[in-house]
């Protein structure tokens, strides 16, 4: 692996990529020689359509980061990476089904090009192909870690599913769902980074909370820019949250701060699901108005600065930098 | 585990039931025990409607009897057979969401009692949960075979999609099909048995092919069944895969003999989907005339035959008999 000095002004995920570079282009060859299936066409080709898509990689970037940091040399780094990005895509493509989404990175979603059984059965076979992955690593803390995510992942999302269009979803039960739909990967990806590397207990146990704090943040953020990003910025429509009836953290802060009226208004749009022209712009300024974008932010920024903190016990040095910046970074995008 | 002498006329799966009565109850404990999710309540609400639905539990069954065969006097023969049930049981959830079915073993299926997101992300809990549960047997062998076995499923499901529809489907894909979507599960349900109670090479290769053989019997019963079973019989209605136009062994049979104007018949119906009232009829007529159902009856017998022959290099017993007796009574449902 060679670091190269980089200009500060870059943005720290593209830091990471160009100090991985080699390792992320072993992870990239290795994802494309697995995605493919002999005897069904179907599943390069869906696969294919969301892999090559431009994602950015950002998991399989924390794993191989983390795996270096420790200072692993070995070839297994790369596998992890691989298995924990066909984790990822796995559940994008089941999540466009539930979700019925249409677009996805600014394309059309895999079940909309094709149809949901694909999405369906080719997410399954990503999904066992992660398992081979990691099995081939031959490591019995690493399959424990990812097994763990894939369970809590599934959990969160049947949570999510059950707790959207129910006004009484508190910011714990957020927190519930956001740490199983996207914190448990990305502490999973770290986590096991440094476990292949046989980092000491302290170190494994930095990286796993490094993960969760920045999947967290990271989820937050997201959840935000569905109330104010562009198009442009994140490939899917503003008010997709809302249209889809999800209490995400903006809508719980803004309906545990509203009066009868307002109440009223969320309870017809969120759980009656009756919603007409101009309620997302109602719902956005009543949000605005209780400064629940704001305080959406600074939890944000709380969780990254939590991120920052746990790399402590970690050696410190230009990995070391990228990954903490990059935890601001994640809260960037909306400031 | 206790043995006991039954009367030769029980069929051959309740006498295993009855001698693996004790494995059998643990399976049933464990599977209980982790379908249950503290977060999430409708998980083991969806799971609970297909498990304790009265399915016939052969596929763990298989797992246990192949471990007792073999000798095995541990405690882990109970998690791969539990993990065998729970990757069957996803299967069956993310099939029927594929299949758009409504009735499963006589009951409405789950994606027709919650929805289609429900199926989805509670057969992901599932795939994840059999990880889990594998993981814990600390063996890589084990993880291999159940990991591959696992890809093979989505890889046959997949498969499946793409060639339904297509009348040039010809028996070898329609094999390639049955390994991927049945047989892989039965083989892999035998053969991590062996591999657990250590069994030599040649026992835990007999086991995988018994289970091989075995699986693809089981397969072209069920798509026999479909022609010609009652709802008593498969809790479905005669008749589905043919509104699905899925090319099963029969009808690809009759197609092979097909004239001209029966040609044109199947092209309607399977291809261009275009299904009217006396079709279902017609084509069970060509079937019929054609000796389809025999032919395919006579090929379920052979793949019978040919599990009970791998049975071979095992140990001599009451358990290698009730499995010899198995296969055949897996076609003598149609007999």
């Amino acid at each position: 692996m060679t670091m190269s000095l980089d200009d500060a002004s870059v943005n720290p995920a593209d830091r990471l990529g160009k100090a991985l570079a080699g390792d992320m282009a072993a992870v990239n060859t290795l994802i494309r020689e697995r995605m493919a299936s002999e005897h069904a066409p179907r599943i390069p080709e869906v696969t294919a359509h969301l892999v090559e898509a431009g994602g950015k990689r950002l998991r399989p970037m924390l794993t191989l980061a983390a795996a270096r940091l420790c200072g692993y040399d070995g070839p297994y780094h790369v596998h992890l990476a691989a298995t924990v990005e066909f984790i990822h895509t796995a559940t994008l493509l089941h999540d466009d089904v539930v979700d019925e989404s249409q677009r996805r990175r600014g394309r059309p979603t895999a079940n909309l090009l094709w149809d949901n059984k694909s999405s369906v059965l080719v997410g399954d076979y990503l999904f066992a192909r992660s398992f081979q992955l990691m099995t081939e690593c031959q490591n019995l803390d690493v399959m424990r870690i990812l097994s763990n995510a894939s369970a809590t992942i599934a959990e969160g999302e049947v949570l999510q599913l059950t707790a959207a269009q129910d006004l009484n979803t508190d910011e714990g039960i957020y927190l519930q769902v956001v740490r199983g739909k996207t914190a448990a990967l990305f502490a999973a990806a770290t986590e096991v980074g440094g476990v292949i590397a046989g980092g000491s207990e302290a170190q494994v146990r930095a990286l796993a909370d490094y993960g969760d704090a920045l999947g967290i943040a990271f989820q937050i953020v997201d959840d935000l820019l569905d109330y104010g990003g562009s198009d442009a910025t994140i490939g899917k429509n503003t008010g997709d949250d809302f249209r889809e009836r999800k209490m995400t953290l903006p809508v719980i802060k803004a309906v545990a701060k509203a009066d009868a009226e307002q109440r009223a208004f969320w309870s017809r749009v969120i759980e009656a699901g009756d919603q007409k022209d101009g309620d997302l712009e109602q719902a956005m300024a009543l949000m605005t108005g209780h400064g629940a974008l704001e305080s959406a932010r600074q939890d944000a920024l709380s969780w990254a600065a939590r991120a920052q903190k746990a790399l402590e016990p970690l050696p410190a040095g230009d990995l070391r930098d990228m990954l903490a910046d990059l935890a601001g970074y994640v809260v960037a995008r909306i400031s």
